[in-house]
């Protein structure tokens, strides 16, 4: 039985000291989204699986534009002719006919399973992608408390989290700390993916002027997409890890990590933060 | 500079209320590990890359072995031959000359990108793969009381998740609640690999009289891992989704989320639980 998007409910037992409560509970939805590609001149269209997911449904249109941006395959939304759905598990993506797909980049991708999965790089050096170089002309700097306050924004904005416990999200801010929106998924990767191929539609891409704020830690498979959409300041209220570092420095992206309880640790390129 | 295994350590600003920190902190390390398998009769040996995952170095060979089992390309450690690491983020396995390898599960697995992300899946319906019946023969019960100390006997072992916030483990326990032994890594579906790899070597498999504990939450690609490994019940501190619930429940398997503060709530099976 789903009440809204993104959540279902179901009876089960909770036991809290002596007590046991036969109770429905809210559990966030996950289901796989199969995302299909097709490509190729007029008279020789072709057809292929390039992704399958385990997504909270909803928003994904957002979903696999954002996917296929930050994974390289499509440079702006204009290579995306047309989305369709045919099932609430697959979605299939018709490039224009001019765009030129490199399927040596998707043939060689396999197996993956990780939480930051690098899934379908096709060699360890792959693993970088483009990190558009910041310019001096677009630098600014951001208060202190404006990071301290982002958290709560996020919470109170967040519609399924509070439920059932079991959704990351990625959400974007102007750079003095407004809240712009906000999406959800159960994979930390489709909250982001979401969160790019929404603004990637309206046009607002690169987000050199805006914050992410990640609502688990940070990995190096979110550090390259937020790089990918221009994202200059990345805030993570988990841990980062050491390759995030890594990238972010390389990047030159201030990377900071466990923004809660008033206090925050900045990882690379301080110089953004005033304090 | 690499303190012990695991564990990186590079300088920080630390922010806390009007105080700026220079210090040096502790990150996770995340590093990518290629699996390459070699496998066919002698006089026609062929290599293929069936994975990179983003994983916490340690305990490598477990890994790659957990892998190949838990996504069903071994049915035991017997079919590998060898098991060679080449460099630090490269691992070679050899599969017996005997080993009938299907390609096909293998090539038409493309990116895919997720926290629970279910990858190498060629097609939705083949999400499912085996799950051992649970025989009444080899039924059990556990005390509620056993599984509100499992959090604690976790949080006692853990070497790594202390000192740096960004890890996941897994840990297995017996049927009274004994402390076995646990994994820890960056995705949560490595540190599962790993523990299941590492039983694997030993001839423990299935682990059908065994508790296994989640630090995180349980999303449905975790729940069949365990369940190729033939655990009965998985407890989790952290939130299912909707889709292990369903797993779960057509493996039989007893389903546990939300283990902390003196409580949880049993999702499925709950006639493994005495209360």
């Amino acid at each position: 039985m789903t009440t809204s998007p993104g959540i279902a409910q179901l009876p089960i037992q909770k036991i809290q000291d002596a007590d046991i409560l036969e109770m429905m509970d809210e559990l966030a939805i996950e289901e796989p989204l199969e995302i299909r590609l097709q490509y190729g001149p007029a008279g020789d269209r072709r057809e292929q699986s390039v992704s399958i997911t385990m997504r909270t449904p909803g928003d994904d249109v957002q979903l696999a534009t954002g996917f296929l941006f930050t994974e390289g395959i499509i440079a702006d939304a204009g290579a995306i002719e047309l989305i369709s759905t045919f099932t609430s598990n697959s979605i299939l993506v018709s490039l224009q006919k001019n765009i030129n797909l490199d399927l040596s980049k998707l043939q060689r991708h396999f197996y993956t399973t990780s939480s930051c999965g690098v899934c379908g790089k096709s060699s360890l050096e792959a693993l970088r992608t483009v990190c558009p170089a910041a310019t001096a002309t677009n630098e600014w700097k951001i208060d202190k408390d404006v990071l301290h306050h982002l958290p709560d924004r996020l919470r109170q904005q967040q519609a399924i989290f509070s439920s059932t416990g079991g959704l990351h999200a990625a959400a974007l801010f102007d750079k003095e700390g407004h809240f712009m929106f906000a999406k959800e998924d159960i994979g930390r990767h489709n909250a982001l993916d979401k969160l790019i191929g929404t603004t990637l539609q309206d046009g607002q891409i690169p987000l050199d002027k805006h914050i992410l704020l990640l609502s688990g830690r940070a990995c190096f498979e979110l550090i390259q997409k937020a790089a990918m959409a221009g994202i200059r300041l990345v805030a993570a209220v988990g841990a980062p890890s050491s390759l995030a570092v890594q990238l972010a420095q390389e990047c030159n992206m201030t990377l900071i990590g466990f923004l809660r309880d008033q206090r925050f640790n900045i990882y690379t390129s301080t110089h953004r933060v005033r304090i």
